[in-house]
């Protein structure tokens, strides 16, 4: 049996015996039984026998039947390739899982004409494949083959590997060898040899790759292949994917690109790691290094608003939720691999839609079973990045329920690879299910062929990725690590404090020194809840520490119409000009400036974003100069969203900005009501801010007098604490307080 | 009985017997019943008897009693007035639905708890209102007392005279006479002798005040106040509800001001038609005039998007839909009044609500007993404005269903009173229910005290009203009529054709040379389906003829993003500029400028909204300037939203604007998929333009070469046309033909 043989193989993974073996040499032994990956004998007669008892899964079935029988009878169309993302491109994208599904639904019908139109398209693929030579749209350093980048190409494996494991067995000796020969020795070659060095780093480009060769060589009876793809191609777990499963993830789960690519590597970890389940029990796999992937899964879900989007950290697209198809697959396996957890049924609810395998179906039975499960926990909850949970980390604060859940993000990883941002500290923040403090996301319109087919364009380099995009502060108009990808890639901010008091006072607080040498930067966000509010108030406290004085710049990239402010602003009525230079700042119009009309004041600034007013309260002086931009300027191809910002300028070494941002009231335009347009809060003031500690004061009407101490010095829950504050010494024990008189 | 009292007085309604009435004389005669306004002795019977049988009104029936259980105990809070929009114009709002809800409640729970309630408020208001004089923040021109205008007094003495009439049986005669002479006497002497000349306009403002007096006069018992209501302050039909009816509403429905202020007037027209009905039947209000008030519901209904928003027309707030209360009763009430109409639920099913009435009880129950009504039928469909149809009109084109509805919408009716644009021969069209080329509706944010206390901003008559804010041609960078209201009032387009040739090819065309001066205008637009495209396609022929030269302008003001051009463009980057000077040019910023490539070509424009793709396809050629702009010039308080418009400019003295709009593809960014993001359509040419007709051709892939003739001179369908296009000379037969080959 493969099962028994390759059990030896993990035995001898930890030697190096990687030199006896030669790559490419034929170490085949047909596997004694098919299908053998996602599938199983047993796994097929229980999905047969629990046919018509799992109603999301029914349809799933129904409807990929139907869509494949309209094409059952097409003549095969295997294109020479030529395009990146056009007919030639989408037509294999279509073939590959056209053969996957059909596959599936020859083992589940027992069907022949499905195992027809698998076979015949093997054979053209087998005809096609040997004649190719470099995709004549790839880039020069990663060329493809069938696909402009390799990556394709394992996608395309991926799937095509379970399509042959599914009509394996009525095959003849001859065709497999024909298959295996043209087709899948020479793509597994191709992955993990050309290929190699990509094959084996750690990112999730090689976790498509090892995934990919793996089951090529699982569904051959390959273990050499196997065992590259288990271990890296030195077999001695240097890379492969083991490896990855440790480097890849925090150890609590959080994937280090942010979950835009957590939904996209997501998919081949738990692909892979269920075949390996179904050929090699014994690996272990669902619980290495501590459950990772169960871990993975609930902090990829974690990192979702109230409607499912997932968090636009780093570059991603905002239309991502968890109903994406990647998605379902690890959420169906959770469910099925550890402990059917009912809460994940809400998840699948929201989905609609199930897995073709018999994950989907045991999740789509008890969702039958359980048609109002309870709803996925939301929490506030941190996480930390880096494989071994040192490399700074994400905090995220929650209050309320449903769509009315408050929702606040920093982030405070490390730069998450090359689709990093440079982001250190900022901050996302989501009301009533809609984004009110943003991320610009990605400049992309992803596989649309007229916006440089579909990649990423210019606009996400010199805009979307600097820092002046987010929520945090921008020193000297320059990006965090001068936006230099070798330097940035090294470092993170730090862990300050993650502190849920109860549901009146959740704080967390990070560091950072090594985006700008020379400044030293905390930000400290709390999330408050008062009897006198009706909605949970986020309270804002960002520190900057210098020798030099600098300039500051802090954005609010806030989502709708302004409203009203407190300021004596400037607006450019007949001529607009943009901000900056560079460094993003070209991409911002100035529409207009202001400064703040007393001493002593707090700026004000009120907007509506959906059915309610938002208030930003900050602490501000004359010498404090308010921007208020829209993105657009700089952009030859109109590649931007337009969207405000309010940005608070001030020269200063030491300096602590300091806001509370309070949702209130309500705007209904089809009723024409509003009610409670005008804040609540009405100042803000930074009483002290030393080595030791930083005191806020909030007040407002309702007779709301807040004090807010945060400990800059240490995060010790006991540790005591004692400043002055003007006149008086202020006293406290721990990370942060909040006094409310 | 009140009841045959008055039927006396429809008799004597048509002699010109007004120089015998003493106004404000208390020529009163106590009602026999009450209820006599909405509710009847029989309708709360009926109410009574069906209760807990139709879900819906027992679920608006627990809402209600649920509110105000909160504050049945509540002292009366009947403030001095002061402001427009703040806290005491709320307070009296919210006592006027809180004293009609309670009365309500009285009658049909009995409780007499509610009467307590309703009693308590008035004793307050027959103590406040006769010490008030002119309200603080009234206009000078318009003064109001309780409120800053008479018209919300008007709709607070419509409610409070329900409240009243709930409770009459209950109060001793010293009460009633106390009420009657603190509060309703001199609130219908207000509202019918100090604005006598506003009670006797044809008006919704008119409506509100005479269904106020109406209802006042009714409860009284006081049929020389009815009188006035019904037949003007002279009572001799040259004003009142009656007259209302004739010159408000075209002969099929259409409501003068357009759909968003139908939604405000219509609720007054049913309520007192209602009254009316309760109290004298023989007038046989609901038949009147050819049903006009069934008319007019479904007519407004059928200005609605696929989402049920009312087409942005004049001014209105895009929030604005059919679930709006004001919407809600005259619903129910056509539906209990007219016939039954089964389509009429599925409405009521999306608006979640009934009224608390007998209609809506009945509205309800009907909706239990048949939970799958058929879809409300929208149609194509063209409706005449003016009392004889004879002002214009607007066209309606439709094809589809559901979501997936498109909707071409042309207007060319008269201005529409004060709150009407200059926008003849305006196009809107929606698509995926979503607004696809919009028109801006106002600039207002009704009830934000912040903007302007809710009343429309500065920028509706400098922007929104403006004819470069729609969709129509502007000649000379000047709006309409000049933007000179007392000229635009009495001029209309006219009405061209309106053919609905089959499901392939509906066509629409008007003409107006009342606009511009020398200067005549006829629109064309068809919507055209084909099968070799998804979607159908709009077809838009402009034609303007002139014997000076003009600059044409001819505004796309389109929905979501550039994907793609094929324009030789000048983008502004660093520096914006606004377009013009005034007319609402001096709110749009050119970010672009450009023209076509090469002589020949047509301009081709391909933008994303939503889930598809648009592409603009027009005729033009090297001459044709071509402008992206955006809105937010000249916007010193930040009222406007920021949205994008393509403006095709032509110095010519004829002219033919010739565009394909064409919907194709799809993108789904949750899936990260894409496809048909070319267009199909690939030229526009006009081949021919005389006052016989004019000659557009239209190629494309998949063959696609189709040839619109549209007559110039006669709508007539069997008028033959010739005319030479080049060499050829066509023919054909009526108003409109399209040539596929």
């Amino acid at each position: 049996m493969i099962k028994k043989l390759l059990g030896l193989a993990l035995t001898l993974a930890s030697l190096p015996f990687s030199s006896f073996l030669v790559i490419g040499a034929q170490a085949s032994l047909a596997s004694e039984q098919h299908p053998c990956l996602m599938l199983t004998p047993d796994g097929v007669a229980s999905i047969r026998a629990n046919l018509g008892k799992a109603p999301l899964f029914d349809a799933s079935l129904a409807e990929t039947k139907a869509s494949l029988e309209k094409i059952l009878n097409d003549p095969p169309d295997v294109p020479v390739p030529k395009d990146a993302s056009g007919p030639t491109q989408q037509r294999h994208a279509r073939n590959e899982s056209e053969m996957r599904n059909a596959g599936f639904l020859y083992q589940v019908t027992g069907d022949t004409r499905y195992a027809v139109f698998v076979k015949s398209r093997l054979e053209s693929y087998a005809t096609l494949y040997p004649t190719l030579g470099v995709h004549p749209a790839s880039k020069e350093n990663n060329p493809g083959r069938l696909f402009w980048q390799p990556l394709n190409e394992a996608n395309w494996l991926v799937d095509v590997s379970q399509a042959y494991d599914c009509i394996y067995d009525i095959l003849t000796s001859d065709e497999r060898s024909r298959f295996e020969t043209n087709i899948f020795r020479p793509m597994v070659q191709f992955i993990s040899v050309v290929h190699e060095k990509e094959f084996n780093i750690m990112h999730n480009h090689a976790t498509w790759f090892v995934s990919a060769v793996g089951m090529a060589g699982y569904v051959m009876g390959d273990q050499n292949i196997v065992k590259k793809a288990l271990y890296g191609t030195k077999m001695d777990g240097s890379a492969g994917f083991f490896r990855q499963m440790e480097e890849l993830f925090s150890p609590d789960g959080y994937y280090c690109e942010g979950p835009y690519y957590a939904r996209y590597a997501l998919m081949p970890f738990f692909i892979f790691a269920e075949v390996i389940q179904n050929n090699q029990p014994e690996l272990k796999v669902f619980q290495r290094h501590g459950e990772i992937l169960k871990k993975s899964l609930y902090a990829t879900l974690q990192q979702t608003d109230p409607l499912g989007s997932f968090f636009p950290l780093n570059d991603s697209m905002k239309e991502m939720n968890f109903r994406s198809g990647a998605i379902i697959f690890p959420v169906d396996l959770t469910f099925a691999r550890y402990g059917h957890d009912a809460s994940l049924l809400s998840v699948v609810q929201s989905q609609g839609r199930v897995s073709l395998d018999p994950s989907g179906q045991s999740v789509a039975m008890a969702l039958a079973a359980d048609p109002n499960p309870p709803a996925f926990p939301y929490a506030s909850v941190e996480y930390s990045d880096g494989p071994d949970g040192r490399g700074g980390g994400l905090g995220i604060l929650r209050s309320g329920l449903g769509k009315d859940l408050s929702v606040a993000m920093m982030k405070y990883s490390s730069l998450g690879m090359g689709h990093g941002h440079y982001d250190k500290l900022a901050l996302e923040y989501y009301d009533q299910g809609r984004e009110i403090l943003t991320d610009y996301g990605s400049v992309r319109f992803v596989n649309v062929e007229q916006k440089y087919g579909g990649r990423y364009l210019p606009e996400n380099n010199s805009y979307a990725k600097q820092t002046i995009a987010h929520n945090t502060v921008v020193v000297d108009e320059s990006s965090h690590y001068s936006g230099n990808y070798n330097t940035a890639k090294t470092l993170h901010s730090e862990k300050g404090f993650f502190d849920l008091q109860g549901p009146d006072f959740q704080v967390m607080s990070a560091t950072d020194t090594t985006a700008v040498p020379g400044v030293a930067m905390r930000r400290t966000v709390a999330m408050v809840r008062d009897k006198t509010l009706d909605h949970p108030v986020l309270l804002d406290v960002f520190r900057l520490s210098s020798e030099k004085e600098h300039l500051y710049d802090y954005p609010f990239h806030f989502m709708g119409q302004f409203m009203e402010s407190n300021l004596k602003l400037t607006p450019y009525l007949t001529e607009l000009h943009s901000l900056g230079g560079g460094n993003g700042y070209q991409h911002l119009w100035v529409e207009s400036e202001g400064t703040i009309k007393e001493n002593g004041g707090s700026l004000s600034f009120t907007w509506l974003d959906g059915n309610r007013y938002y208030t930003i309260t900050s602490a501000a002086d004359p010498s404090t100069k308010i921007v208020f931009t829209r993105t657009g300027a700089s952009d030859p191809n109109f590649n931007l969203r337009h969207e405000p910002a309010m940005i608070l300028r001030q020269k200063a070494a030491n300096h602590v900005f300091a806001s509370a941002i309070e949702p209130h009231g309500s705007f209904d335009g089809a009723k024409e009501s509003t009610s409670g347009s005008y804040p609540v809060i009405r100042s803000v003031t930074v009483l002290a801010s030393t080595e030791e500690g930083t005191v806020v004061r909030i007040t407002g009407e309702r007779k709301i007098q807040w004090t807010v101490l945060i400990a800059n010095n240490s995060p010790d829950p006991s540790t005591k604490h004692s400043m002055k504050a003007g006149e008086e010494t202020i006293s406290w024990v721990g990370p942060a307080k909040i006094i409310k008189q």
